[in-house]
């Protein structure tokens, strides 16, 4: 089976138009079939203040309300999107943007609202596989935001690196599919405070592990979740680590292995 | 040839969610192949006052600061353009969202500076009929938002008139064309005043006798010029009429002809 890449990238590049550029350069040049997903940065919390909306968050999780749905909307698959669109056509490289709308490429469920209601928040429930791996056979570069719908009209607020997890268990059947999170360190740390503590490997024991010692919390728990549930879906590889991971094959970095 | 419809729609659908609801359930029960276009109407303009931004116009046209082309990459590329994908997608048609930089779709250049200039606004050099049916052969039914790029990753602010013209020329060499522009009248009016007064079809030569006498003017120049240029560039049909004219092939609407 041929390869094919899915790329997620965070805040950390988005938010700096220098680490944007140069991450972008690196990604026009990886060779095959890749995908891009992105997160949203803090542009749609500055949009946010600028409208005289104050985000609300719950355990550091933000509540989508309709008025937040409208700026995530906005921000993640207007601004941000067909910028980074604009520029991967810029170097040659076939960007077309999506949403989860698009194309019906991801249905997802509204959260329910126990025990928290985080609002118009999606869980993926399905991804269409098929129809993505379709424009992928066309030339196409599929530029995922962070936004899906329930299939009945509503656009849903939805977390970019499940996104990337699930897009990449959705193409097995077509490809060997590589996933790689980029992120603000050079990968998963064993000690937070020592960015030289990246974890070459991690195997579902050793995770559990590193859990029972309370090496990894807090954010890095719903990504790991998300390495897992891939490998589980028969993704081949899944890596963690920094823009650099997708230039040189060689960069150190965490790999999560099944 | 198979037969491709062009429909282009305005402020007066998009500004009103009623209004905009049935006309994409009588888009989406259209047979046959078709591309949806859609302006921006008075949203933009809405989020540039709440953001304390005020929009410069010069001769009734908005002049495009990076801030404005920041604001209707926002609002036509993500609010207005995937709300539109999310309910034609609920209505089983399969929407796709494009800008110009999505398949390198639309190429435009940065308009002349002089003799006015109205900043980051793109005048349509190129259309990538290919690419365009391709994604259309694939089953997809594109949505097109005024905005488009320069090829160098700068986005561009541009007419929707004008793109669905474009679009509907770039056309002509796959398919037999139909282009209708929807407003919020009957068709061309030979009395401004009175609604009832639809010329039924409009010739070059009876397009100048009406222009002589002052009988169209203004923003109905610019639109006309779309409609003969897109004739004469091999756009077998065009008709500017209500948003009724998708759902009624005999509905009075005014037919531009060669």
């Amino acid at each position: 089976m041929d390869k094919i890449r899915v790329v997620k990238i965070g805040g950390n590049v988005i938010d700096n138009p220098e680490a944007l550029s140069s991450f972008l350069a690196n990604f026009a040049n990886l060779e095959g079939n890749k995908i891009l997903v992105h997160g949203g940065g803090k542009i749609a919390t500055e949009l946010s203040k600028s409208m005289g909306i104050t985000p609300q968050m719950i355990d550091g999780r933000r509540v989508t309300s309709q008025q937040d749905l409208e700026v995530v909307t906005m921000v993640y698959a207007g601004l941000i999107n067909k910028n980074i669109v604009a520029q991967l056509q810029a170097k040659a490289c076939n960007a077309v943007g999506f949403t989860g709308a698009d194309a019906n490429a991801i249905v997802s469920d509204i959260r329910p609202t126990q025990p928290i209601d985080f609002g118009l928040v999606g869980d993926v429930k399905t991804v269409n596989g098929k129809a993505i791996s379709g424009f992928v056979e066309q030339g196409v570069i599929p530029v995922f935001c962070a936004i899906t719908h329930d299939g009945n009209g509503q656009l849903l607020n939805t977390n970019a690196d499940t996104i990337a997890s699930e897009l990449a268990a959705s193409l097995v059947d077509f490809y060997d599919v590589e996933l790689i999170y980029c992120f603000e360190k050079q990968g998963v740390l064993e000690n937070v405070e020592d960015e030289n503590s990246v974890i070459p490997e991690i195997n579902p024991s050793y995770y559990e592990k590193l859990k029972a010692e309370g090496k990894i919390h807090s954010g890095m728990l719903p990504k790991m979740t998300n390495c897992f549930d891939a490998i589980k879906k028969g993704v081949k590889s899944v890596k963690i680590g920094s823009p650099e991971v997708i230039r040189n094959e060689n960069q150190l970095c965490s790999i999560i292995t099944g």
